[in-house]
């Protein structure tokens, strides 16, 4: 190989502005003379070097020399960016061969099973960007049906060795997620002021919203900056004991991050796959104590018991192998929790619970007191049933409100509008009864209709939750937005369907009047 | 659904001159507003309509006006022309959910057998464009592990009916086909004119390579044109009982056209996906009499004869199922068949053998006589042993050849240059000996890298073959090429390794002196 590198085809770089989403993706001129034979047809990945640096990237064509003349290569983001290389310089390019870990992909699909060494590669190969997206689904689908408990703890410690990893003084550092996708559901905003202010320790890290209305860094958001580094998130910790930080800045498990991007779209949902991202970010982020909770309900991720028991031992395994005490929680998933849906109504349902406003919601302060309990009794001293009371100390004494201010302040100021949507539409009951469902998915989809999560005050108010009693009339939730297009969209969603049950009718009776 | 369409926000049409490969690809600003918050995360497809027509696209975002401006959206190649709608035309842009039959995917994934209409709906989604390259992945490597018989017929039977269904007035209608993977192998060529010399209808479609040298529809391309619609081919298998037009521009199963694109990068090679591939295009074309080529060799697509068992059931099978009679022989896949590698010297090899040279290549010869032998005897005159005399009879007394050339003259003028390369460099033999073995993936690879099958007359030209005596010193081939950069990497790759064994030697024993 090394008797071909003087022969090596060389362009020069020009930056295209076309953001590709995570896949690196190069333009070259049909009439490049550089890499005619061999690119033209078959190969559409290519790499590109100079020096030590070297990417892979998919190939794109075209005729118009003003995008990329022949001489040229056109690089769009994010490669321009990862492959770091002034415009103008003189690269070789060269038909890129798949990732050799490819090889240990195809062999999974096979039926085989991978050693650690080739889960190893795999991540590797998958942190550097060189995975086209239809090989990572080819991975993800390869071991969707079937994985060893062997190949989830290399996948696990693969991932969790592929970027920052964090290191604490304190000897007990707790941590807590929720599996997602109940609307409103912002505890961890009540449950880290509760357990910093007692004194655990307790950097959480948490995801932006990437098909919900809301994520929990994207309601942080509203109060404060979420977008700190390694090292302005450990001042925080050393001052505040907590923080609730955008993990997407922190690097924690980059491959995992990946992994997600192509799993989102294909909606593929596989627990092996789901217990080794969450797992591979504690590790990475150093936590010794960490809390699961898994919502159950007819619209949530599990809709029975049962399946919660699986997932329940998957993690237990996984936590037993890497040292972290897992304990693993089902609670109530079947409406949202708060009355709040999109950035802004959820944190002001949070700063309620934390005011302890009589209005605040009483479930979000009940599951937020229930989760820092759990936590609490990671220390030796609240052990054996203490935690609640503490809980509810600190969070009544208003000493969680204290401890939340303080990180706020110490994150630093938000740039972020706090005001809710002017634009509004009330949806209303079409009967009399009691409300006995409340479909989760459907106000997903309206609160991020009307702009949730860009418009941070876009989103939905619910006046009544399940068992509330209604009349005819009488608004069950608010929709807010900024933009008229959104708002339009989402009000004649809601009008074809309120995503409410009123005594047991079917889910569409709600409407505006 | 239908209370919203008026509010679909539009957006100006603009083409970018960007060729995407199979994928349907659009680009709009970031500042559009058009899209802006169902977007901009979590939904990286769109929906097109105008009217009636409708495509689904990936989304890719620009801040560069002079790309595409916030009004406007830019419709890459092929997605332009698959949309046809003028530039400056107003479209409606939504957020496109995935397809639905993507639903079918997952529970194929999950381990479900689907039903003939999932799968129905899956070829009709794919053969629409509507699914991306990841999900297409999703696809193949979820029925990679495991396809029911009843999935493999549904499968072939929704792909030859998505595309072209040819009808042919003859009763037999007999075609062949090989899995490929042997350099030259240029049987078709000479087995279409013997046999339609005879009198049987063969109206062959042949593939164009695409990590080849050549395919069939490369090399018929240097003697005559091969990009034939459906009407012209007909006349021309009216005028001479075959034809050899390239398959690609005939539309016959498009839907596994699209899978081949991506299962070709991935590399992924399922029995069942190959028999629904051929036989799908088989049907479509209206065969009725099929007889397949499995060569098997170290280096062939099949390395044991037992692979090739288990295989030649799934043809038989699919083939039982749907009137096809399917026969199914085993030929030697250890080396090159006859001595060209690229698309001009492969068809010197075939004239020659159609004129009766003295030096045509004997393997060429033989196999090319043993094919036509078998389609002959689908004759009932000629059943039963007498087709090997007949097919030569027809090859020696020069019928064959006055056939080629009005199948030539019938499918008119070629527009290729027919010369061989320049550049040549002979790689010799380093010790004397026995030739025992030769690498058939490595002489591809150097073929290509010389320039072929673009550089039509760039390629390989072989003067030993197994079993030969060779004297150090002598040539084992010829490289030709037309561009020094191919040239010089040909060569450095040849001199790395010959491809040749001689007497047992490593591969590795050849180089130029």
């Amino acid at each position: 190989m090394t008797a071909i590198t003087p022969l090596r085809p060389q362009l020069r770089t020009r930056r295209i502005n076309l953001d590709t989403g995570r896949e690196n993706v190069v333009v070259i001129s049909r009439r490049s003379t550089a890499l005619r034979p061999e690119v033209f047809r078959g190969f559409s990945r290519v790499e590109l070097r100079s020096g030590a640096k070297v990417i892979l990237a998919t190939l794109l064509l075209t005729d118009d020399d003003n995008l990329v003349s022949p001489g040229e290569i056109g690089i769009a983001e994010p490669a321009f960016r990862r492959f770091a290389e002034p415009v103008d310089s003189y690269v070789a390019v060269t038909p890129a061969p798949p990732p050799v870990s490819l090889d240990a992909v195809r062999a999974k699909i096979q039926g085989k099973t991978l050693t650690p060494s080739e889960i190893g590669s795999i991540v590797d190969d998958l942190t550097r960007f060189r995975y086209s997206d239809m090989e990572i689904a080819a991975f993800l689908v390869g071991s969707a049906s079937f994985m060893t408990s062997g190949e989830l703890l290399a996948l696990t410690d693969s991932m969790s060795n592929a970027g920052t990893r964090l290191k604490w003084t304190s000897k007990t550092v707790v941590d807590k997620h929720c599996i997602g996708g109940i609307p409103g559901n912002r505890t961890s905003m009540i449950v880290v002021p509760i357990v910093a202010a007692h004194g655990l320790t307790i950097p959480k890290t948490s995801s932006r919203a990437i098909t919900s209305p809301a994520g929990t860094a994207d309601t942080m958001e509203v109060l404060t900056r979420v977008d700190l580094s390694v090292d302005a998130m450990r001042e925080v910790v050393t001052a505040c004991n907590g923080c609730l930080v955008w993990g997407g800045h922190v690097n924690l498990s980059p491959a995992d991050d990946i992994l997600i991007s192509v799993e989102r779209p294909l909606a593929l949902d596989t627990r092996e796959q789901m217990v080794a991202s969450i797992m591979s970010k504690k590790i990475a982020a150093g936590s010794t104590h960490l809390l699961i909770d898994l919502p159950i309900g007819p619209n949530a991720k599990l809709a029975k018991a049962s399946d919660a028991m699986r997932l329940r031992k998957l993690f237990e395994f996984v936590g037993d192998h890497f040292g972290i005490a897992v304990e693993v929680i089902t609670t109530d998933g079947s409406q949202p929790i708060g009355n709040g849906i999109g950035p802004v109504l959820e944190a002001q349902d949070v700063m309620a619970v934390l005011a302890n406003e009589p209005h605040a919601p009483a479930d979000l302060r009940e599951k937020s007191l229930r989760l820092a309990a759990h936590l609490l009794e990671y220390d030796s001293a609240l052990r054996g049933g203490a935690g609640y009371a503490r809980a509810r100390e600190l969070l009544e004494s208003g000493q969680a409100l204290r401890q939340m201010q303080r990180i706020i302040e110490a994150q630093g100021p938000t740039i972020c509008r706090n005001e809710v949507g002017d634009l509004t539409a009330d949806i209303r009951a079409t009967d009399d009864g009691v409300v006995s469902a409340i479909d989760c998915l459907h106000l997903n989809r309206l609160a991020r209709t009307a702009g949730a999560p860009l418009d941070k005050g876009a989103g939905i108010k619910l006046f009544k939750k399940i068992g509330d009693r209604v009349e005819r009339g009488e608004a069950l939730y608010r929709i807010h937005a900024f933009e008229q297009s959104g708002y339009d969209l989402a009000v004649a969603m809601a009008d074809a369907g309120s995503g409410y049950a009123i005594d047991g009718d079917s889910l569409r009776s709600g409407a505006r009047h």
